[in-house]
């Protein structure tokens, strides 16, 4: 059995406290994991939002007097002041996370991300579900004046990033399931990219990488490569005194003859024209 | 040269919009990274905020005619409206992250991490603060309804987490300066922890790391250790029915009757007592 928690009062036993002066506040947060029976059981409910992520073994929990049967990679949302309660046997090993928050904003907040509270949700990708979790107790360490705003912001993250996740799974595959090929392409988007590479990172044959990119976002990967190109090239003008020939490199075409007809054909506009029209500086007149 | 851009619409050019409906919306961002000379300038300034952490390098600003020398790990805010300038000759490479945001709570926001528009801050760990940036780089990818709510979150922690750094550093070594240990006993409490593993972590003697821990944390690693056993251990007493001797295990104590003293001397009561007061379920009665 292993345990971490984190208390944003250490006097207030458990931390379950109702604050409607700030939008935001995270009262406690922390991590659990076990092999053993146990049973937790709060008859009368907490006063702020219950967050729960179970990242491995299943739990069944009631919530409201509502059964929910809650698989790993499950996460579910307690609603304040209902009576909750969940628990296992010994044998299986579970691991869940949990944050306790409130906030003049929490239930806006939480409506606004599209979650219902009381229900089950699957937010993708475990490993960066527990970063997250990580960086939110990262917050609490040495705690100090800022502390409590790097939680708010690091929660309210953390739960749209977990609503993203678990809405795109809903509405079809999403940008999430070629997120290391995306990673990849924004950052060498300027060097020579085989679509080789791309479906390898994602474990895919080439054919198969490139229909699942163009399913989850609505274009091939040559196609988007050459946007990020152009859009990237765009910014450089807007921003620096860089020339063209150097800014057709910096993005990844040594022939700036080709580059600029490709930069034509997407922005509707020659790159001098663009930067006349949209530089900020006067190097460009 | 290497640059990185990411923007909320495509449509807008720079997408340097103004917006207040929301609270917090993050334009974009981006990284760039040179050799080479270049110069930027805009004499109208921007309508959102410009958030600048240059991370390799140095670069001489203007803002509002102002000259600034930004060494490396040096942060910067633009104002609003705020002519600027900068740039670089040919020769050492620089590395910068930015962002553009803004928002009706935006301004209130960075006052309330005690930032000024128009100075340096030097927040601690640049690693960190790379991968802060990347993490909202990453809210961009594929877009959909909730980018903005997880840019959003994501840029108020990132920007409370430089604060933090800064604001430590300026009034003192701060808990960041020992956070590799610090991670280390949060996670490892229940095992017995040698202060020369600890020390270990922070690339220090036994002897000076005991000392700067007591600086950063105004209590010995000792103490600090303890103090985290008792914590868990009465959050495990509050949230669960595991019995005493199962707990005392639980957060490193094989003896329950040492555990039961340490936790009265800590508490000013004893486990079944502090079960008893604090407890929400119906096990302990």
């Amino acid at each position: 059995m292993r345990s971490q928690s984190y208390f944003r009062l250490e006097s207030e036993a458990d931390c379950d406290i109702r604050e409607d002066s700030r939008p935001l506040v995270v009262n406690c947060a922390g991590q659990y994991v076990t092999d053993g029976a146990f049973t937790t059981n709060n008859p009368t409910g907490r006063q702020d939002i219950y967050l729960m992520y179970l990242s491995r073994g299943s739990l069944t929990l009631y919530a409201d007097n509502c059964r929910h049967e809650l698989p790993a990679g499950g996460m579910f949302l307690f609603a304040p002041g209902i009576p909750y309660r969940y628990g296992k046997e010994a044998g299986e090993e579970l691991c869940y996370y949990w944050a306790h928050f409130t906030g003049s904003h929490a239930l806006e907040m939480v409506e606004s991300y599209g979650l219902s509270l009381g229900q089950i949700y699957f937010p993708e990708g475990q490993e960066e579900a527990a970063t997250d979790f990580r960086m939110l107790f990262r917050c609490f360490y040495g705690k100090g004046p800022l502390f409590e705003a790097e939680a708010a912001g690091t929660l309210a993250a953390l739960l749209a990033r977990l609503a993203r996740r678990s809405t795109q799974r809903q509405g079809g595959p999403g940008p999430w399931l070629v997120r290391d090929s995306l990673d990849y392409l924004y950052r060498h988007y300027a060097q020579p990219v085989r679509l080789e590479e791309l479906a390898a990172l994602e474990h895919l044959s080439p054919s198969r990488y490139s229909a699942l990119f163009r399913t989850c976002m609505g274009i091939s990967p040559q196609g988007f490569l050459i946007g990020l190109r152009v859009q990237n090239a765009a910014d450089l003008l807007r921003r620096t005194d860089l020339s063209i020939i150097q800014v057709a490199s910096a993005v990844g075409y040594e022939d700036p003859l080709y580059f600029s007809s490709l930069f034509h054909r997407k922005m509707g506009t020659s790159p001098s024209q663009y930067r006349k029209k949209f530089s900020t500086g006067h190097e460009a007149e």
